[in-house]
């Protein structure tokens, strides 16, 4: 197939591009590089060293083989936009080119303002372009699982879609779950749901909506290949997932800090099924319809059993602080995985060897890790 | 109390900020004018002439007294708008800053993303805003019935929020309304309740967002009192409402032209309805808690009841084309408005009064009146 990736220098990005070229696509990477200006922004780097995009797409190309190229471009320039749709004239759009951090977007107004109109001006372009140049194309989206929000009002969770009774109607109807977005940033995934569900509606388009975790983990398949082809790999308090700043600080002798009491039960992804289901997603478009919605997650844990995780097996001590989240302090959880199931997904648990590959990264890389960066999570 | 009223230059935002004068408020509009300037684009007009905005302005003073002033600027430039808010200090803000032409937004790739774009930046600049300036001050937003859809799926639509069991928990529960936009337009304005639900639980944000019918005539007892104060008339049909696209039809004697087979039934509301009950919704501003959400309707007719109407009374012939919209041929609708009569909305029905006084305006300035302008609406 012919793939045009939006966002795909980034740290869900890249692999993914990588992994799709490997199984024999033809890949075109489109990305403004924004997430690397952020980084000089808030003084945050990656834990690991990474190539420029060009060389990446050198050593991508000899080590990999097949065709993939990148173009910096800002997709809320829509000409520019809708001409390399109509030029490279994809099979499949997935669609990563959103600002994707919770805390970044609830920093100040200028964070929250860029969240929102880049996130929705994005979403809106790919979409509008799409019934322009063919609307067959499948359009795959990252989602998240925040969307939802974490009580248990509403039961376990599905796969977006809430079966309820109307009590004025008595009628049983699925309608999409309703959302409670917990920042900014999440607002912004559950406002892509709406023009989703329209542009479906009224044009038909085959829409695929990733439901995602919190992805931890670095290295996959195929950034493994060559050093150049490593991924990003965030600590910090903004962009640093969950996961990867526990094993970080236990590795290089820092305290594992836990927001609140530790008892928000989330759902994790390792990067490398987050590639992996992707590309099932890709290989098997849906049919017509309403819009698909997964949830991309491989199990569900407890933020305390992940500090508690790091703390046995790599040594270092838990510091319980403020949360700086509205949030609750304690929440039980259930994730229905089926769909992405149903196409052969096969999840990878959280197991050693893995964790092993993180904590390897961050003892090797520990001269970069800044310490005053992993508490920088503004409060909320 | 001292209002800003974002885009009181327009349709409903003039007569609503001299009914607001009117009753001794200081009012401030800020409007960047394009409403003047879409008609320009598209060729079409107003069919009563509108006075340039600084002589309204000249002659709301001398007419009605008080202070009333505007200021011509696009709230999508965020650090204008804070400024003007931090210094006029308002208690309230009325939001009409929106593209509020379903047709509109249908016409092509540009006026879909210029709708988005417009709307979702202005409406989020204004709440960012709020938060920065003062979070007690109370926002109150015209939104649509339009949000709801017009199936029965759902039963009879509710104000806002649907009461529903959910099935795998047997609880019951309020859920912000599951909308079903009809139209680009109308889906900006769902995305808004997801930006209104999330500023209010995050920042406990007073909002009430009016889901306004389909508004009617043209002027109100504060327009009429002053020629220059003569409210916009629009017949046409990208931005003519159906009513008074029907009554100036048949007062300059051309055909009177129903999409499809005209069972679609709609809220309506007089113009000076809308004034009236923005004005009821401002001087009693929620209590803490969720976003109030009002329909502000007057009653519910049949499209094709209304052609009759207007063709038994005034003469003309109906003429039945097709639908350019996507859209159910018949429906049924029954809408609550609790919400506003509960606040003392006394509301005004179709009379003959006010359909006259239409035609009347109609009759008066046909020589406006450009007969290619009727059936300009896009196909979707």
């Amino acid at each position: 197939m012919r793939i045009i990736v939006l966002g795909g220098d980034g740290f869900c990005g890249w692999p993914t591009s990588l992994k799709l070229l490997d199984e024999g696509h033809d890949v075109l990477i489109i990305d403004n590089l924004v997430r690397r200006k952020i980084d000089k922004e808030l003084g945050s780097n990656s834990l690991t060293n990474i190539s420029d995009p060009d060389q990446r797409i050198k050593v991508a190309k000899a080590m990999i083989g097949g065709n993939i190229d990148i173009v910096n471009t800002d997709i809320n320039n829509y000409d520019e936009l809708l001409d390399i749709i109509s030029v490279f004239y994809p099979d499949t759009i997935i669609h990563f080119a959103e600002q994707r951090a919770a805390p970044y977007s609830m920093i100040n107004s200028t964070t929250r303002r860029y969240t929102v109109d880049n996130n929705i001006t994005n979403t809106h372009n790919i979409l509008s372009a799409i019934v322009e140049v063919n609307p067959d194309i499948h359009l795959v989206h990252l989602g998240t699982m925040g969307v939802y929000g974490y009580s248990k009002e509403f039961g376990d969770i599905p796969e977006g879609y809430l079966n309820v009774k109307i009590n004025s109607t008595e009628k049983d109807v699925d309608i999409l779950y309703p959302t409670n977005p917990g920042s900014v940033y999440h607002m912004t995934k559950s406002m892509d749901q709406l023009l989703f569900q329209f542009y479906n509606k009224n044009w038909g388009l085959k829409i695929t909506d990733l439901h995602q975790g919190i992805v931890w983990g670095t290295q996959t398949e195929q950034t493994r290949k060559h050093e150049t082809l490593t991924n990003r790999f965030d600590y910090d308090g903004i962009y640093g997932t969950v996961l990867n700043r526990f094993i970080s600080q236990a590795a290089t002798g820092n305290d594992i800090t836990v927001y609140g009491i530790g008892g928000q039960k989330r759902a994790f992804i390792h990067i490398e099924d987050t590639a992996r289901c992707v590309a099932l997603a890709v290989q098997n478009p849906p049919s017509k319809g309403k819009v698909r919605i997964f949830n991309q997650v491989s199990e569900v844990m407890s933020v305390k059993q992940l500090a508690e995780l790091c703390a046995e097996s790599y040594g270092g001590t838990i510091k319980y602080v403020d949360n700086p989240r509205k949030e609750l302090a304690e929440n039980d959880l259930s994730v229905s995985n089926e769909g992405l199931k149903s196409l052969g997904f096969k999840p990878i648990t959280l197991n050693k060897g893995l964790v092993d590959d993180v904590k390897f990264i961050a003892e090797k890389m520990k001269d970069n890790l800044n310490v005053n960066n992993i508490l920088t999570s503004p409060k909320w």
